[in-house]
Protein backbone atom coordinates (compact mmCIF):
# COMPACT_ATOMS: atom_id res chain seq x y z
CA UNK A 1 0.00 0.00 0.00
CA UNK A 2 1.31 3.14 -1.16
CA UNK A 3 1.39 5.75 1.28
CA UNK A 4 -1.35 8.41 1.70
CA UNK A 5 -0.07 11.76 0.34
CA UNK A 6 -3.50 13.74 0.02
CA UNK A 7 -4.93 15.67 2.96
CA UNK A 8 -8.58 14.75 0.91
CA UNK A 9 -8.25 10.93 1.92
CA UNK A 10 -11.36 10.59 3.17
CA UNK A 11 -9.95 8.23 5.87
CA UNK A 12 -7.42 11.09 7.22
CA UNK A 13 -10.27 13.47 7.17
CA UNK A 14 -12.66 11.29 9.85
CA UNK A 15 -9.87 10.81 12.09
CA UNK A 16 -8.67 15.07 11.48
CA UNK A 17 -11.75 15.11 12.77
CA UNK A 18 -11.67 13.18 16.24
CA UNK A 19 -9.51 15.80 17.32
CA UNK A 20 -12.78 17.47 18.62
CA UNK A 21 -15.37 16.40 21.07
CA UNK A 22 -18.13 16.83 18.17
CA UNK A 23 -16.32 14.48 15.88
CA UNK A 24 -15.70 11.98 18.31
CA UNK A 25 -19.33 11.98 19.79
CA UNK A 26 -20.30 11.62 16.23
CA UNK A 27 -18.50 8.82 14.97
CA UNK A 28 -18.18 7.18 18.43
CA UNK A 29 -14.25 6.47 18.04
CA UNK A 30 -11.44 8.03 19.29
CA UNK A 31 -7.58 9.30 18.42
CA UNK A 32 -4.67 7.48 19.66
CA UNK A 33 -1.80 9.67 19.66
CA UNK A 34 2.07 8.23 20.59
CA UNK A 35 3.20 4.83 20.95
CA UNK A 36 2.93 4.05 24.44
CA UNK A 37 -0.37 5.35 24.44
CA UNK A 38 -1.48 2.74 21.84
CA UNK A 39 -0.01 0.01 23.40
CA UNK A 40 -1.73 0.61 26.54
CA UNK A 41 -4.73 0.63 24.60
CA UNK A 42 -3.89 -2.36 22.87
CA UNK A 43 -3.07 -4.01 26.10
CA UNK A 44 -6.32 -3.13 27.56
CA UNK A 45 -8.55 -4.46 24.69
CA UNK A 46 -9.38 -1.60 23.54
CA UNK A 47 -11.03 -1.80 19.74
CA UNK A 48 -8.06 -0.54 17.06
CA UNK A 49 -9.88 0.56 13.84
CA UNK A 50 -7.10 1.39 12.42
CA UNK A 51 -3.83 3.25 13.01
CA UNK A 52 -1.69 5.80 10.97
CA UNK A 53 1.78 5.49 10.60
CA UNK A 54 4.83 7.54 9.15
CA UNK A 55 7.05 5.19 8.13
CA UNK A 56 10.26 8.30 8.37
CA UNK A 57 9.00 9.01 11.99
CA UNK A 58 8.63 5.42 13.38
CA UNK A 59 12.47 4.98 14.44
CA UNK A 60 12.68 3.61 17.82
CA UNK A 61 12.69 0.21 18.68
CA UNK A 62 9.49 0.59 20.28
CA UNK A 63 7.84 1.90 17.51
CA UNK A 64 9.55 -0.72 15.55
CA UNK A 65 7.74 -3.70 18.03
CA UNK A 66 4.44 -2.14 18.07
CA UNK A 67 3.64 -1.51 14.44
CA UNK A 68 4.73 -5.68 14.46
CA UNK A 69 2.17 -6.39 17.16
CA UNK A 70 -0.74 -3.98 15.58
CA UNK A 71 0.18 -6.28 12.43
CA UNK A 72 0.21 -9.51 14.15
CA UNK A 73 -3.48 -8.68 15.98
CA UNK A 74 -4.99 -7.82 12.73
CA UNK A 75 -4.90 -4.27 13.20
CA UNK A 76 -5.28 -2.07 9.40
CA UNK A 77 -1.90 -0.03 9.44
CA UNK A 78 -2.20 2.50 6.95
CA UNK A 79 0.91 4.48 6.15
CA UNK A 80 1.05 7.91 5.51
CA UNK A 81 3.44 10.82 3.81
CA UNK A 82 4.53 13.68 6.63
CA UNK A 83 2.21 16.02 5.88
CA UNK A 84 -1.05 14.02 6.44
CA UNK A 85 0.58 12.38 9.12
CA UNK A 86 0.49 16.18 10.55
CA UNK A 87 -2.83 16.71 10.33
CA UNK A 88 -3.66 13.81 12.33
CA UNK A 89 -1.12 14.18 15.20
CA UNK A 90 -1.02 16.73 17.99
CA UNK A 91 1.45 17.63 21.17
CA UNK A 92 5.15 17.58 21.52
CA UNK A 93 5.97 14.17 21.09
CA UNK A 94 6.18 12.93 17.10
CA UNK A 95 6.11 9.40 17.15
CA UNK A 96 4.98 7.99 14.13
CA UNK A 97 1.99 6.30 14.97
CA UNK A 98 -1.75 7.87 15.29
CA UNK A 99 -4.67 5.26 16.23
CA UNK A 100 -8.38 5.38 15.42
CA UNK A 101 -10.13 3.56 18.13
CA UNK A 102 -13.62 2.66 19.01
CA UNK A 103 -14.72 4.88 22.22
CA UNK A 104 -14.47 2.35 25.32
CA UNK A 105 -18.24 2.57 27.01
CA UNK A 106 -17.99 2.65 30.46
CA UNK A 107 -20.52 2.64 33.17
CA UNK A 108 -20.81 2.20 37.35
CA UNK A 109 -22.73 -0.49 36.47
CA UNK A 110 -19.62 -1.88 34.59
CA UNK A 111 -16.91 -1.87 37.52
CA UNK A 112 -16.02 -4.91 38.77
CA UNK A 113 -14.02 -4.20 42.05
CA UNK A 114 -12.72 -5.98 44.94
CA UNK A 115 -13.94 -5.81 48.36
CA UNK A 116 -11.49 -3.45 49.50
CA UNK A 117 -10.97 -1.41 46.70
CA UNK A 118 -9.69 2.04 46.90
CA UNK A 119 -10.88 4.52 44.06
CA UNK A 120 -10.75 8.18 43.30
CA UNK A 121 -14.08 10.13 41.91
CA UNK A 122 -13.54 13.46 40.09
CA UNK A 123 -16.25 15.79 39.76
CA UNK A 124 -15.55 19.24 37.29
CA UNK A 125 -12.33 18.64 36.82
CA UNK A 126 -12.02 20.33 33.40
CA UNK A 127 -8.66 20.30 32.20
CA UNK A 128 -7.75 17.41 30.25
CA UNK A 129 -4.32 17.68 31.39
CA UNK A 130 -5.16 17.38 34.73
CA UNK A 131 -7.26 14.50 34.69
CA UNK A 132 -5.01 12.73 32.66
CA UNK A 133 -2.32 13.47 35.40
CA UNK A 134 -4.98 12.03 38.52
CA UNK A 135 -5.26 8.75 36.13
CA UNK A 136 -1.57 8.62 35.88
CA UNK A 137 -1.12 8.84 39.34
CA UNK A 138 -4.11 6.14 39.92
CA UNK A 139 -2.36 3.95 38.37
CA UNK A 140 1.14 4.19 39.46
CA UNK A 141 -0.43 3.67 43.24
CA UNK A 142 -2.66 1.19 42.20
CA UNK A 143 -6.38 2.43 42.63
CA UNK A 144 -8.94 -0.10 41.24
CA UNK A 145 -10.43 2.67 39.23
CA UNK A 146 -11.37 6.54 38.42
CA UNK A 147 -14.98 7.93 38.20
CA UNK A 148 -15.15 11.13 36.20
CA UNK A 149 -18.11 12.88 38.08
CA UNK A 150 -20.13 15.92 36.54
CA UNK A 151 -16.96 16.05 34.17
CA UNK A 152 -16.36 19.04 32.41
CA UNK A 153 -13.87 16.99 30.08
CA UNK A 154 -14.08 14.21 28.06
CA UNK A 155 -11.98 11.06 29.75
CA UNK A 156 -11.10 10.42 25.70
CA UNK A 157 -9.60 14.08 24.76
CA UNK A 158 -6.25 13.57 23.45
CA UNK A 159 -4.46 15.49 25.93
CA UNK A 160 -6.42 13.73 28.63
CA UNK A 161 -4.79 10.25 27.06
CA UNK A 162 -1.46 11.96 26.17
CA UNK A 163 -1.27 13.09 30.15
CA UNK A 164 -2.05 9.96 31.51
CA UNK A 165 0.26 7.98 29.22
CA UNK A 166 -2.39 5.51 28.15
CA UNK A 167 -3.48 4.49 31.62
CA UNK A 168 -6.55 6.15 31.05
CA UNK A 169 -7.30 2.37 28.89
CA UNK A 170 -5.77 0.19 31.84
CA UNK A 171 -7.23 1.77 34.90
CA UNK A 172 -10.70 1.29 34.63
CA UNK A 173 -12.25 4.96 34.23
CA UNK A 174 -15.90 5.53 33.55
CA UNK A 175 -17.71 8.57 33.54
CA UNK A 176 -21.40 9.36 35.48
CA UNK A 177 -23.36 12.66 36.80
CA UNK A 178 -22.59 13.44 40.58
CA UNK A 179 -25.94 11.96 41.69
CA UNK A 180 -24.91 8.23 39.52
CA UNK A 181 -22.05 8.31 41.74
CA UNK A 182 -22.96 9.82 44.86
CA UNK A 183 -25.48 6.75 44.62
CA UNK A 184 -23.49 4.13 44.13
CA UNK A 185 -20.98 4.92 46.40
CA UNK A 186 -23.57 4.82 48.86
CA UNK A 187 -25.22 1.38 48.00
CA UNK A 188 -21.76 -0.10 48.09
CA UNK A 189 -21.17 0.63 51.68
CA UNK A 190 -17.81 3.19 50.51
CA UNK A 191 -16.11 4.87 53.07
CA UNK A 192 -15.32 8.26 51.42
CA UNK A 193 -12.19 10.73 52.01
CA UNK A 194 -13.07 14.38 50.13
CA UNK A 195 -10.45 16.70 49.76
CA UNK A 196 -11.95 20.46 50.92
CA UNK A 197 -9.56 23.20 51.38
CA UNK A 198 -11.46 24.24 54.82
CA UNK A 199 -12.25 20.58 56.24
CA UNK A 200 -11.20 20.05 59.85
CA UNK A 201 -8.85 17.44 59.82
CA UNK A 202 -5.32 16.70 58.40
CA UNK A 203 -5.50 14.00 55.36
CA UNK A 204 -2.90 11.55 57.76
CA UNK A 205 -6.04 11.24 59.99
CA UNK A 206 -8.32 9.54 57.32
CA UNK A 207 -9.02 5.79 57.18
CA UNK A 208 -7.74 4.59 54.06
CA UNK A 209 -8.23 1.32 54.58
CA UNK A 210 -10.75 -1.16 53.27
CA UNK A 211 -13.57 -0.07 50.70
CA UNK A 212 -12.79 3.99 50.36
CA UNK A 213 -13.34 6.33 47.40
CA UNK A 214 -11.26 9.35 47.76
CA UNK A 215 -13.02 12.57 46.16
CA UNK A 216 -11.31 15.65 44.52
CA UNK A 217 -13.34 18.67 43.14
CA UNK A 218 -12.17 21.61 40.73
CA UNK A 219 -10.07 23.77 41.66
CA UNK A 220 -12.16 27.35 40.95
CA UNK A 221 -15.06 25.60 43.06
CA UNK A 222 -14.25 22.15 45.17
CA UNK A 223 -16.24 19.48 45.64
CA UNK A 224 -20.01 20.31 45.84
CA UNK A 225 -22.51 19.37 48.46
CA UNK A 226 -23.04 16.52 47.50
CA UNK A 227 -19.98 15.10 49.09
CA UNK A 228 -21.10 15.29 52.66
CA UNK A 229 -23.09 12.57 54.89
CA UNK A 230 -22.15 10.23 57.17
CA UNK A 231 -20.44 8.38 54.80
CA UNK A 232 -17.95 10.86 53.97
CA UNK A 233 -14.81 12.39 56.32
CA UNK A 234 -13.41 15.53 54.99
CA UNK A 235 -9.45 16.13 54.73
CA UNK A 236 -7.09 18.99 53.73
CA UNK A 237 -3.57 19.07 53.35
CA UNK A 238 -1.57 21.47 54.78
CA UNK A 239 -0.85 24.80 53.10
CA UNK A 240 1.96 26.44 54.39
CA UNK A 241 2.90 28.96 51.91
CA UNK A 242 1.23 32.04 50.36
CA UNK A 243 -1.14 29.92 47.69
CA UNK A 244 -4.28 28.29 49.11
CA UNK A 245 -4.71 25.47 47.23
CA UNK A 246 -2.53 22.64 44.98
CA UNK A 247 -3.20 21.60 41.86
CA UNK A 248 -5.73 19.05 41.75
CA UNK A 249 -3.47 16.42 40.74
CA UNK A 250 -0.55 16.82 43.02
CA UNK A 251 -3.43 16.96 45.95
CA UNK A 252 -4.54 13.06 44.23
CA UNK A 253 -1.04 12.67 44.14
CA UNK A 254 -0.39 13.26 47.65
CA UNK A 255 -3.46 11.45 48.67
CA UNK A 256 -3.28 8.38 46.74
CA UNK A 257 0.10 7.89 48.17
CA UNK A 258 -0.83 8.26 51.70
CA UNK A 259 -3.76 5.58 51.21
CA UNK A 260 -1.43 3.14 49.56
CA UNK A 261 0.91 3.60 52.56
CA UNK A 262 -1.43 3.63 54.99
CA UNK A 263 -2.98 -0.23 53.23
CA UNK A 264 0.59 -1.09 52.70
CA UNK A 265 1.17 -1.09 56.48
CA UNK A 266 -1.78 -2.14 57.55
CA UNK A 267 -1.23 -5.48 55.77
CA UNK A 268 2.09 -5.78 56.66
CA UNK A 269 1.04 -5.85 60.84
CA UNK A 270 -1.69 -8.26 59.83
CA UNK A 271 0.73 -10.51 58.32
CA UNK B 1 -5.79 58.59 30.82
CA UNK B 2 -7.61 57.57 27.87
CA UNK B 3 -7.17 54.00 27.34
CA UNK B 4 -4.89 52.83 24.45
CA UNK B 5 -6.30 52.03 21.46
CA UNK B 6 -3.72 51.22 19.04
CA UNK B 7 -1.86 47.56 18.70
CA UNK B 8 0.60 49.59 17.38
CA UNK B 9 1.42 51.92 20.78
CA UNK B 10 5.13 50.75 21.60
CA UNK B 11 4.51 50.03 25.44
CA UNK B 12 2.13 47.40 24.21
CA UNK B 13 4.59 46.43 21.05
CA UNK B 14 7.43 46.07 23.88
CA UNK B 15 5.21 44.66 26.66
CA UNK B 16 3.77 41.95 24.40
CA UNK B 17 7.72 40.89 22.93
CA UNK B 18 7.95 39.46 27.13
CA UNK B 19 5.68 36.59 25.74
CA UNK B 20 8.75 34.77 24.57
CA UNK B 21 12.03 33.93 26.36
CA UNK B 22 14.04 36.15 23.76
CA UNK B 23 12.18 39.35 24.35
CA UNK B 24 12.94 38.38 28.29
CA UNK B 25 16.29 38.19 27.82
CA UNK B 26 16.64 41.44 25.25
CA UNK B 27 14.37 43.47 28.26
CA UNK B 28 15.64 41.92 31.28
CA UNK B 29 11.73 41.73 32.07
CA UNK B 30 8.55 39.47 32.51
CA UNK B 31 5.15 39.57 32.00
CA UNK B 32 2.83 38.40 34.50
CA UNK B 33 -0.69 37.36 34.00
CA UNK B 34 -3.48 37.48 36.40
CA UNK B 35 -5.04 38.73 39.26
CA UNK B 36 -3.25 36.58 42.02
CA UNK B 37 -0.56 36.13 40.60
CA UNK B 38 0.54 40.05 40.13
CA UNK B 39 -0.50 40.34 44.13
CA UNK B 40 1.88 37.36 44.62
CA UNK B 41 4.40 39.29 42.99
CA UNK B 42 3.68 42.79 44.47
CA UNK B 43 3.75 41.08 48.06
CA UNK B 44 7.26 39.21 46.98
CA UNK B 45 8.68 42.63 46.47
CA UNK B 46 9.16 42.34 42.79
CA UNK B 47 9.90 45.44 40.96
CA UNK B 48 6.32 45.77 38.90
CA UNK B 49 7.09 48.71 36.09
CA UNK B 50 3.75 48.99 34.84
CA UNK B 51 0.54 47.30 34.71
CA UNK B 52 -1.85 46.85 31.73
CA UNK B 53 -5.48 46.86 32.40
CA UNK B 54 -8.83 46.59 30.86
CA UNK B 55 -11.17 47.87 33.07
CA UNK B 56 -14.61 45.70 31.42
CA UNK B 57 -12.98 42.77 32.72
CA UNK B 58 -11.90 43.57 36.21
CA UNK B 59 -14.98 43.07 37.51
CA UNK B 60 -14.13 40.75 40.84
CA UNK B 61 -13.41 42.55 44.08
CA UNK B 62 -9.64 41.06 44.06
CA UNK B 63 -9.15 43.02 41.07
CA UNK B 64 -10.49 46.01 41.82
CA UNK B 65 -8.73 45.85 45.03
CA UNK B 66 -5.79 44.83 43.71
CA UNK B 67 -5.87 47.88 41.48
CA UNK B 68 -6.00 50.42 44.52
CA UNK B 69 -3.26 48.37 46.22
CA UNK B 70 -1.02 49.25 42.97
CA UNK B 71 -2.00 52.61 42.72
CA UNK B 72 -0.87 52.91 46.67
CA UNK B 73 2.36 51.56 45.96
CA UNK B 74 2.35 53.67 43.13
CA UNK B 75 3.03 51.44 40.16
CA UNK B 76 1.79 53.10 37.24
CA UNK B 77 -1.18 51.63 35.61
CA UNK B 78 -1.63 51.91 32.00
CA UNK B 79 -5.86 51.28 31.00
CA UNK B 80 -6.30 49.56 27.45
CA UNK B 81 -9.16 48.60 24.89
CA UNK B 82 -9.77 44.97 24.65
CA UNK B 83 -8.28 44.05 21.27
CA UNK B 84 -4.88 45.53 23.18
CA UNK B 85 -5.63 43.80 26.12
CA UNK B 86 -6.00 40.92 24.42
CA UNK B 87 -2.80 40.86 22.92
CA UNK B 88 -1.04 40.87 25.77
CA UNK B 89 -2.62 38.50 27.71
CA UNK B 90 -2.78 34.39 27.44
CA UNK B 91 -4.13 31.38 28.77
CA UNK B 92 -7.79 30.61 29.87
CA UNK B 93 -8.02 33.36 32.68
CA UNK B 94 -9.25 36.42 31.73
CA UNK B 95 -8.66 38.58 34.68
CA UNK B 96 -7.69 41.86 33.00
CA UNK B 97 -4.37 42.52 34.60
CA UNK B 98 -1.15 42.35 33.09
CA UNK B 99 2.30 43.40 34.37
CA UNK B 100 5.64 44.33 33.12
CA UNK B 101 8.13 43.71 36.04
CA UNK B 102 11.82 43.66 36.08
CA UNK B 103 12.95 40.30 36.13
CA UNK B 104 14.22 38.81 39.77
CA UNK B 105 17.37 38.08 39.51
CA UNK B 106 18.44 35.06 42.26
CA UNK B 107 21.16 33.34 42.33
CA UNK B 108 22.80 30.52 44.68
CA UNK B 109 24.73 32.78 46.80
CA UNK B 110 21.72 35.20 47.38
CA UNK B 111 20.07 32.03 49.21
CA UNK B 112 19.49 32.66 52.92
CA UNK B 113 18.30 29.42 54.60
CA UNK B 114 17.61 27.84 57.61
CA UNK B 115 19.97 25.46 59.43
CA UNK B 116 17.76 22.77 58.68
CA UNK B 117 15.69 24.10 55.44
CA UNK B 118 13.88 21.73 53.20
CA UNK B 119 14.38 22.14 49.57
CA UNK B 120 14.29 20.82 46.27
CA UNK B 121 16.19 21.00 43.11
CA UNK B 122 14.59 19.95 39.71
CA UNK B 123 17.13 18.86 36.66
CA UNK B 124 16.23 19.31 33.47
CA UNK B 125 12.48 19.93 33.19
CA UNK B 126 11.37 21.51 30.70
CA UNK B 127 8.02 21.87 30.43
CA UNK B 128 6.89 25.13 32.33
CA UNK B 129 3.45 23.77 33.38
CA UNK B 130 5.36 20.96 35.28
CA UNK B 131 7.88 23.49 36.61
CA UNK B 132 5.01 25.75 37.76
CA UNK B 133 3.35 22.94 39.62
CA UNK B 134 6.15 21.97 41.76
CA UNK B 135 6.68 25.36 42.74
CA UNK B 136 3.37 25.25 43.98
CA UNK B 137 3.54 22.40 46.16
CA UNK B 138 6.66 23.29 47.09
CA UNK B 139 4.55 26.10 48.88
CA UNK B 140 2.35 24.32 50.35
CA UNK B 141 4.60 22.02 51.85
CA UNK B 142 6.66 25.01 53.26
CA UNK B 143 9.71 24.14 51.51
CA UNK B 144 12.32 26.89 51.94
CA UNK B 145 13.32 27.32 48.45
CA UNK B 146 13.68 25.78 44.86
CA UNK B 147 16.85 25.43 42.43
CA UNK B 148 15.67 24.81 38.75
CA UNK B 149 19.38 23.11 37.57
CA UNK B 150 20.14 23.32 33.70
CA UNK B 151 16.68 24.09 33.56
CA UNK B 152 15.20 23.24 30.05
CA UNK B 153 12.20 26.26 31.41
CA UNK B 154 12.88 29.72 32.10
CA UNK B 155 11.46 30.07 35.72
CA UNK B 156 9.67 32.96 34.38
CA UNK B 157 8.05 31.76 31.18
CA UNK B 158 4.33 32.96 31.07
CA UNK B 159 3.05 29.17 31.42
CA UNK B 160 5.46 28.86 34.67
CA UNK B 161 4.08 31.62 36.31
CA UNK B 162 0.73 30.64 35.95
CA UNK B 163 0.75 26.60 36.80
CA UNK B 164 2.86 28.24 39.86
CA UNK B 165 0.07 30.57 40.51
CA UNK B 166 2.37 33.14 41.64
CA UNK B 167 4.66 31.18 44.20
CA UNK B 168 7.70 31.26 41.64
CA UNK B 169 7.98 34.87 43.41
CA UNK B 170 6.97 34.35 46.83
CA UNK B 171 9.14 30.88 47.02
CA UNK B 172 13.10 31.36 46.63
CA UNK B 173 13.63 30.24 43.34
CA UNK B 174 16.75 30.44 41.24
CA UNK B 175 18.46 28.48 38.43
CA UNK B 176 21.76 26.98 38.16
CA UNK B 177 24.10 24.72 36.15
CA UNK B 178 23.65 21.06 37.76
CA UNK B 179 27.68 21.45 38.44
CA UNK B 180 27.05 24.71 40.71
CA UNK B 181 23.91 23.07 42.58
CA UNK B 182 26.17 19.86 43.75
CA UNK B 183 28.93 21.99 44.52
CA UNK B 184 26.77 24.55 46.21
CA UNK B 185 24.63 21.34 48.28
CA UNK B 186 28.19 19.53 49.02
CA UNK B 187 29.56 22.60 50.60
CA UNK B 188 26.28 22.99 52.53
CA UNK B 189 26.17 20.05 54.26
CA UNK B 190 23.06 18.88 52.32
CA UNK B 191 21.24 15.78 52.42
CA UNK B 192 20.26 15.03 49.25
CA UNK B 193 17.29 12.71 48.63
CA UNK B 194 17.15 11.58 44.98
CA UNK B 195 14.00 10.21 42.94
CA UNK B 196 14.92 7.90 40.48
CA UNK B 197 12.87 5.10 39.01
CA UNK B 198 14.99 2.35 39.88
CA UNK B 199 16.41 3.14 43.19
CA UNK B 200 16.50 0.87 45.91
CA UNK B 201 14.60 2.20 48.96
CA UNK B 202 11.07 3.39 48.86
CA UNK B 203 10.72 6.89 49.42
CA UNK B 204 9.10 6.38 53.14
CA UNK B 205 12.81 5.00 54.15
CA UNK B 206 14.51 8.51 53.96
CA UNK B 207 15.18 11.07 56.19
CA UNK B 208 13.87 14.22 55.69
CA UNK B 209 14.57 15.94 58.73
CA UNK B 210 17.52 18.47 58.94
CA UNK B 211 19.16 19.64 55.78
CA UNK B 212 17.66 18.12 52.90
CA UNK B 213 17.41 18.64 49.43
CA UNK B 214 14.82 16.74 47.19
CA UNK B 215 15.97 16.30 43.32
CA UNK B 216 14.00 15.38 40.91
CA UNK B 217 14.97 15.07 36.78
CA UNK B 218 13.02 15.04 33.67
CA UNK B 219 10.63 12.04 32.89
CA UNK B 220 12.81 11.42 29.84
CA UNK B 221 16.06 10.98 31.16
CA UNK B 222 15.89 11.19 34.75
CA UNK B 223 18.57 12.36 36.91
CA UNK B 224 21.95 12.75 35.65
CA UNK B 225 25.06 10.88 36.69
CA UNK B 226 26.12 14.28 38.97
CA UNK B 227 23.31 12.77 41.74
CA UNK B 228 26.08 10.36 43.33
CA UNK B 229 27.77 9.98 46.20
CA UNK B 230 27.95 9.65 49.81
CA UNK B 231 25.36 12.42 50.59
CA UNK B 232 23.04 11.03 47.94
CA UNK B 233 20.02 8.55 48.75
CA UNK B 234 18.12 7.53 46.05
CA UNK B 235 14.27 6.93 46.53
CA UNK B 236 11.32 5.35 44.10
CA UNK B 237 7.50 5.26 44.53
CA UNK B 238 5.66 2.50 44.03
CA UNK B 239 4.38 1.86 40.62
CA UNK B 240 1.59 -0.45 41.07
CA UNK B 241 0.21 0.05 37.84
CA UNK B 242 0.82 -0.24 33.61
CA UNK B 243 3.06 2.91 33.30
CA UNK B 244 6.56 3.28 34.96
CA UNK B 245 6.71 6.66 35.99
CA UNK B 246 4.55 9.36 37.55
CA UNK B 247 4.41 13.02 36.24
CA UNK B 248 7.25 14.88 37.75
CA UNK B 249 5.12 17.00 39.72
CA UNK B 250 3.29 14.58 40.90
CA UNK B 251 6.43 12.61 42.23
CA UNK B 252 7.60 15.77 43.55
CA UNK B 253 4.00 16.93 45.92
CA UNK B 254 4.52 13.14 46.92
CA UNK B 255 8.10 13.31 48.40
CA UNK B 256 7.27 16.59 49.56
CA UNK B 257 4.48 15.90 51.88
CA UNK B 258 5.79 13.02 52.68
CA UNK B 259 8.94 15.00 53.73
CA UNK B 260 6.72 17.68 55.81
CA UNK B 261 4.89 14.86 57.78
CA UNK B 262 8.20 13.19 58.97
CA UNK B 263 9.47 16.68 60.09
CA UNK B 264 6.02 17.41 61.72
CA UNK B 265 5.80 14.28 63.76
CA UNK B 266 9.47 14.66 64.45
CA UNK B 267 9.18 18.30 66.30
CA UNK B 268 5.75 17.00 67.71
CA UNK B 269 7.83 14.03 69.29
CA UNK B 270 10.52 16.33 70.75
CA UNK B 271 8.24 18.62 72.34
Amino acid sequence: MDPISSLQNPRVKNAAKLRDSRGRRQQGRILIDGVREIRAALQAGVQLVEVFFCEPLCQTAESRQLLADLSQAAVPLVPTMEPVFAKLTFGERAEGMVAVATCPSRHLRDLVLPADALIAVLEGVEKPGNVGAVLRSADGAGLAAVIVADGGTDLYNPNCIRASLGTVFTTPACAATTVEARAWLQAGGWRVVAARVDAKFDYTAADYRGRTAIALGSEATGLSEAWQGEDVIAVRLPMLGSADSLNVSATAAVLFYAALRQRTNDDTERR
